[in-house]
């Protein structure tokens, strides 16, 4: 009964040269007052010039780029196999012309980590989003031919003007002809006014709880209201963070739409697959959701056959020193255990059954 | 076995006066084009120039300010009480000389209501939050004398700053100690820039379906994260639409706050209540929803002793002619039957027994 983590980040080597080459967001910082450590900066709200540099994003270690260690924490964890992804931001801040180098590059760095430890690791590939839209469908079909990709990880700009974006259809109909999954997962969160005036004294509780979900939750809204799932049918989509929100939300939105009287003029509410039937048949959902609450929502909404383990390491570790097990993921684990208390089956499958056959591991 | 309706809106007479008298948002607009219909302008993205003015936010008639429409829908729809509530934009848009008694003439215009319908209506007092917080406080102890009232209804943005502003604590402890609660509902949702440059095309989907559950659950996480629960342990909040997205999130939010560092440094991580002591202590939830799914999350979150049925009358009417009894009720009650269909005990106390007992009805 193997257990699967399908929400676990690395950034391979390339990618952190890439990132300690650049002084702007993204980028990785070593600030003179600590010369032997690094700090991770993805998020324009966290480039504060009033913020002390200590203080500014996160502190990078190995664990973000040493395989070794994503091992060791799979091991700790009795994680059997693991399906790594380059974690946000990705690529969506390279000029055009850059862009598709680098994918390869790195695609080819993270498939070559993987086949170091065969049967430990699969992956999700990283698309070169603001390269030309060609180059973006040269990338699916090669990355199709790399033996441990399995899809690939998408933030929610797509070219830069979302995931609703008509321009996207040629990637969302190379992805779906060759049967690639996309991990949607939130990178922007929300504009730093929505949070008021005492944001800062909250730490980054306010963008990580609220902003990725519902980052999440708009991106896949908008991906509905475009139709992108009644043009491509077979278009898979594994939603971060248990969807942002969307189990929770989906009957507010059914019921929005039903009751639109721009929609219902231009003859768009008949017709259409609604969030229930996308839900069940294109959206499969991680278990990063650290509540029996939240994860509850989300099995009713899509199914116990649609759920994946994940952990998303190596974010969220314990703050105490020394302590082996990282509360974040006994989080998930015990959300899992609880909401499947009289299912045992069920829970075996949301902890690895699901992602083998859904992901084709072995 | 009453059926009470807590989440309803009534725009009376005086501030339906008071909205066409304006011209800029928030207010009611008669297009020449259209001489014998108004349409209610409240959010800022829907007074856009480049839409045709009969497109421009919705269609308001008698349903939004004739009681007797109200007490035809309750009687429609099986509704036994209703707790009215003024709908937002409430009285923020006021200047502050003005607030304290155009909050005292529509307070007493509710209670006029109230009381022409003995024994089916109550309701939740309006604030004049941009008035000096004495002139608040001083309302707070008026509305406690007058018969029906039976908490206020309150956005987000409390003074301007806020839900978390400490400069809203004189009118915390007084809501406390005379043991008013707070209905907290969305107005502003999110800036237009999240949903992207196709928003329009999806009619008001995008804002009325996420913006103002999203919009909820900032609020009622920055109060959670300034410890308004921490200094005022008796405070009680019903929150609209099931509590946004809060049921679904709180285990994030709790595990974000535990991996904080920067509330590990301050000390703020030990000590202080979390969110699920106060989600089953001081936080109410209507059943607003229209899904199984959700509500199901929102019990778990708070308990089926917390739930209260609503409707958001006016608003969601049928788009089709001829409809007597509104989807968006049916969906409601249907997701209350389906979540309790094995418990009608507990169906039914979040139908209106719950309603009775908190809000203390007869």
């Amino acid at each position: 009964m193997p257990t699967v983590d399908i929400h676990t980040h690395i950034y391979p080597p390339t990618f952190v040269k890439l990132l300690r080459s650049r002084t702007t967001v993204p980028y990785i910082r070593t600030s003179p007052d600590e010369p032997h450590s690094s700090r991770l900066i993805i998020l324009p709200g966290e480039d504060d010039p009033s913020t002390p540099s200590t203080a500014r994003g996160r502190p990078i270690g190995p664990e973000y780029y040493d395989i070794a260690q994503k091992i060791a924490f799979m091991d700790t964890h009795r994680i059997d196999k693991s399906v790594i992804s380059l974690a946000n931001p990705w690529l969506d801040f390279l000029p055009s012309e850059e862009a598709g180098e680098a994918a390869r590059r790195i695609n080819d760095d993270v498939e070559r980590l993987c086949a170091q430890h065969e049967g430990r690791l699969y992956a999700f590939g990283t698309l070169p989003l603001s390269a030309p839209v060609e180059t973006v469908v040269t990338e699916i079909e090669r990355l199709v031919q790399l033996k441990h990709m399995r899809g690939v990880i998408m933030g929610t700009s797509g070219l830069g003007k979302g995931l609703d974006d008509p321009a996207l259809d040629p990637i969302y109909a190379a992805l779906e002809k060759h049967n690639q999954l996309i991990f949607l997962h939130p990178h922007y969160g929300l504009p730093a006014s929505v949070y008021g005036p005492r944001a800062n004294d909250y730490g980054h509780v306010l963008p990580l709880a609220l902003g990725f979900p519902l980052e999440t939750t708009i991106a896949v809204t908008r991906m509905l209201l475009s139709g992108v799932w009644d043009r491509f049918r077979k278009l898979n989509v594994l939603l971060a963070h248990s969807g942002g929100t969307l189990p929770f939300l989906a009957g507010r939105i059914e019921s929005c739409i039903k009751h639109d009287g721009h929609l219902k003029r231009e003859g768009r509410i008949e017709g259409r697959r609604d969030v229930w039937d996308v839900l069940r048949t294109n959206i499969y959902l991680d278990a990063v959701i650290y509540s029996d609450v939240g994860l509850k929502a989300a099995i009713d909404a899509s199914g116990p056959d649609r759920l994946m383990f994940g952990t998303d390491h190596p974010f969220f570790p314990p703050l105490e020193e020394d302590v082996k097990e990282w509360h974040s993921v006994t989080a998930n684990y015990g959300a899992i255990a609880q909401a499947f208390k009289d299912d045992q089956a069920a829970a075996q499958d949301v902890l690895g059954n699901n992602a083998m056959r859904i992901l084709n591991l072995r």
